[in-house]
């Protein structure tokens, strides 16, 4: 079965049926619901979407272990209360200090280098740390359901885009080889960057300073400002997904909107409430607007790859 | 000929046999120069080097019409000095505005809509207005050479990006059709643009306030922020490209940087010293850096496909 089945994590039923059927909709010639191939466009939401986010976003992690190994380089951390925090692993303050707080941590961890630099210390992180639950490589963290879905829809002609409020040059290092999805494909958060010639060579400096924030109302306008089409297809697991979810699926023609709901404590994580991956609004608007909600306990055979099937 | 060469509008010599070397080493399996094709980058600047940037930037021929026709509604008009030379064809007076004056001309006709309002003004601008020189479509005023070098590239592997000053959402609209680059290829300045349901539909309403401004070291920022790799291959035609040549070109592995320099006042303009397209830095530079001069009446047969062929 798994040799035919381009969806056999997926179990039969009502929510894969919806995917095969839209898809099935999208690609026949002649179908009143067929879609030219260049525009077919699928984005995808990254954490808790295509990758865990709990028990926090893995980039957290990678921002706490930045911390950790600047500190030594910074005595003055000790007399910063949210600082120490991070080093003392008290994510209570560190949440108590709210998103303000997560993109100071984030700009002081990402920025006073170039890019390239950038780029080196996330591969050196992504290929050692560890998930403290699962004791693997984050890159094995990613849920195999949405693998086949992301090489389902390119087999059927479409463009697949991650579309994160995750930091867009943390993702680019490793998302090509864990997702088959090109750099270029690639939305999400961002630093300000400054051109420069350093001794004859061009480079570009990060700065601690916000550029565009990837998340809820900052989904669909990254979408046009990058894309410049509409999706016809949205995947999302939180109300940081919902105007995507409404931008792709509020339209003429046939959408497809899905929401993957984490029910799952056994393989995975069981929540709604998270102060990672909120899901309220969306999942009450999932019903009224059509979108399958993909429940991760009875819908997926199997979550990762390294699981046995069920 | 024509038939065989995929270059048939650049005369024979060394322009064109640098092309053609670059391509060859590039995609020749076991050549030192090889680069894989997901990494066969090419960017292109807009204005200047795939169509015409004289007697003035097409988009701001479309900002004088959009101006004169708003104006109807905006008795208030009268009171403002560099509108009042907008709608007198006072190009001197614009000029003297400085980039501030073309900015605020460009966000006060380009704002106040939705995104999907704003492109049909310009599919409907685009359709009927015509160049004062040639009284021809816009997109008629398209460099042949240039079109035959998108194709010759992208046949080899390539895949061809749009960096450009110009409006993103104005380029969108047409570039597809055109060049055959597809809207997600495109880069560009852009204003800030605003989600909001408006009566139940999501809408992306244009504010009059820049965004980003994809001019000088604007484009390498912008090349990383949406392409996310380095180009192995950059055209330009002015000082504007001057950084996205140098961020293309300064680094090991075979690169080419190429300067279309206006040189034909024949069939086109010869000018380096515009208002629109200054050449200067760029031009001495290229010596310097190995960036091939592409002159135009010497080295295009052809400028533009209603010609007769030389």
């Amino acid at each position: 079965m798994a040799g035919s089945d381009p969806l056999s994590s997926w179990n039969e039923g009502s929510t894969k049926q919806s995917i095969l059927d839209f898809v099935r909709g999208v690609t026949t010639a002649g179908s009143p619901h067929f879609v030219k191939p260049e525009d077919r466009i699928a984005v995808f939401d990254n954490d808790g979407t295509l990758w865990s986010e709990q028990p926090s976003y893995f980039q957290l992690a990678f921002v706490f272990d930045r911390m950790k190994a600047m500190a030594p380089q910074h005595p003055e951390w000790k007399d910063n209360p949210l600082y120490t925090a991070v080093l003392n692993n008290d994510m209570k303050t560190v949440a108590a200090g709210g998103l303000k707080g997560l993109l100071e941590l984030a700009t002081v961890t990402h920025a006073g280098m170039t890019t390239d630099e950038f780029a080196k210390i996330v591969a050196d992180w992504i290929a050692s740390a560890r998930h403290p639950k699962f004791n693997r490589l984050y890159t094995d963290i990613i849920y195999q359901p949405m693998l086949e879905l992301l090489a389902y829809l390119r087999a059927n002609g479409f463009k697949t885009f991650i579309v994160s409020g995750g930091g867009v040059e943390f993702m680019r290092v490793w998302v090509e080889q864990v997702y088959g999805i090109p750099p270029e494909q690639v939305i999400g958060s961002s630093i300000v960057t400054k051109f420069e010639m350093v001794a004859g060579v061009p480079v570009l400096t990060r700065l601690p300073q916000l550029n565009f924030m990837d998340d809820n109302v900052g989904k669909p306008v990254a979408i046009n400002a990058h894309i410049g089409r509409k999706p016809i297809a949205a995947f999302g697991n939180s109300d940081g997904d919902l105007q995507m979810l409404q931008w792709t699926t509020i339209n003429t023609g046939s959408r497809l909107g899905l929401i993957v709901h984490h029910t799952d404590a056994a393989r995975e994580y069981a929540y709604v409430a998270s102060s990672m991956g909120k899901l309220d609004v969306a999942l009450k608007e999932a019903a009224t607007r059509g979108w399958i909600v993909a429940d991760m306990k009875n819908d997926w055979n199997r979550v990762f790859a390294f699981e046995d099937q069920k």
